[in-house]
């Protein structure tokens, strides 16, 4: 399994994926789900995968290599994102056709980045090539595993969020699926692109090890325990407690 | 869609279901999804139910049936809850085969209450019949639309928590959960049973309009949002803010 989110703010974007691949229990791996391309100054791309390892691949070393060959179909060439997400939809269709295709082929890509002269997006591309972006309302996009972690990013991310806000309630959003599904793990990598910057350089790998990852997940936990004790106990269930002294069960 | 659960602990059990049925979203009806069976001072269950409705229904129908009839097997006669779990489950799949079965009919069931003389216990009936318990690691059962609301139980729950903070932590699992999936929703029952108790008596529907629901979706919401607003925020994403005065994303 995978878990992977992107989420479109004012001041940029932020991407964070998971690096476990799994086909059975006893063969997992570590592989990285995060690829960027670019050029400094003119465009940068972040390519998140979710789905078949080997269709995941083969998208990844398509986009490579038309970028390599100078061909005339590649991120390098799109005129906008839109048009680059219809590429890349259809660079993983023909991927998936390689194999003869159906659901056990299937991989989602979240694909979002900047080209000069226009505003930074983010879209998740479905396996059958087409893509939707993101709202104002709902800023953010999620591939793999994704209901664990839906519920911080619901209630914190907006558009003006700020991007190391952003970067925090993802890892967060990450801490909880993996607490919940043994399929997703670290590394942990984050990207963060501050709009019309036109470079990648804020991105970190955190890996099992990662003090930061530990004490985070300590963090969180301790400080979700003191919410839930600070909720006000609803004065019919404590009176629930008493079965025998209390016998009233109104509300 | 459906969410339900159970909750085991040492004080009783804890069982908290949503009453919301979609056939397609111009479908949406509000039928109850807490069935309750017994007689005072000898025996009391519980029994939830997520899946086909007519399925659910016809269950329920058939275990009111042969109460009421007096038939050799039914929740009245068995000696235990592992031979009342194995009965529901039976009464299941033939429910289901009644329709030809296949997924589209299947129904899960979670089924717990206690009879004179053992403990309480709490089990997951699947649409074959079988099903499991919980154990002390993960006190809690769940069917449904369980992902959203599974962390914080994870996080609060253990064999020795109070009845009321299972209630309460059982409703801000539900909260959660109908955020995030419309398919969830009120109103939202609740049962409290004390063990060796041998009576149902703690129990309430919280409606639309409940100020409870209000006050607690708001009050979580808020305490939520006030963790996370108090985790340290790390040194190396605050930089990433400011692309161009601090070029370093060192970790």
């Amino acid at each position: 399994m995978t878990y992977c989110l992107a989420i479109k703010l004012n001041a940029g974007l932020v991407f964070v994926s998971d690096s476990r691949t799994n086909a059975g229990v006893d063969q997992i791996s570590t592989y990285s789900k995060m690829h960027t391309f670019g050029i400094d100054g003119q465009r940068q791309f972040c390519l998140l995968t979710a789905g078949n390892l080997a269709t995941s691949q083969g998208i990844v070393n398509q986009v490579k290599h038309d970028i390599n060959q100078g061909m005339p179909m590649s991120l390098m060439t799109m005129k906008n994102l839109e048009d680059a997400a219809d590429y890349v939809g259809q660079v993983s269709v023909m991927q998936q056709q390689k194999t003869g295709g159906g659901p056990d082929f299937e991989a989602s890509i979240i694909f979002g980045g900047q080209i000069q002269g226009a505003p930074p997006d983010v879209v998740l591309i479905y396996p059958q090539g087409n893509h939707i972006s993101t709202s104002s309302t709902t800023p953010f996009l999620q591939i793999g595993e994704s209901k664990y972690g839906k519920p911080i990013l619901d209630r914190i991310i907006a558009p003006d969020t700020a991007l190391h806000t952003a970067v925090l309630c993802g890892l967060v959003s990450m801490d909880s699926t993996m607490r919940s599904n043994v399929t997703v793990g670290p590394p942990i990598e984050v990207l963060a692109y501050a709009t019309d910057s036109l470079v990648l350089k804020n991105r970190l790998a955190l890996d099992e090890d990662s003090d930061y990852l530990r004490e985070l997940k300590r963090n969180w936990d301790a400080r979700l325990k003191d919410a839930f004790r600070s909720l006000p106990h609803p004065a019919w269930a404590s009176a629930w407690d008493h079965p025998v002294e209390n016998p009233g069960s109104g509300g």
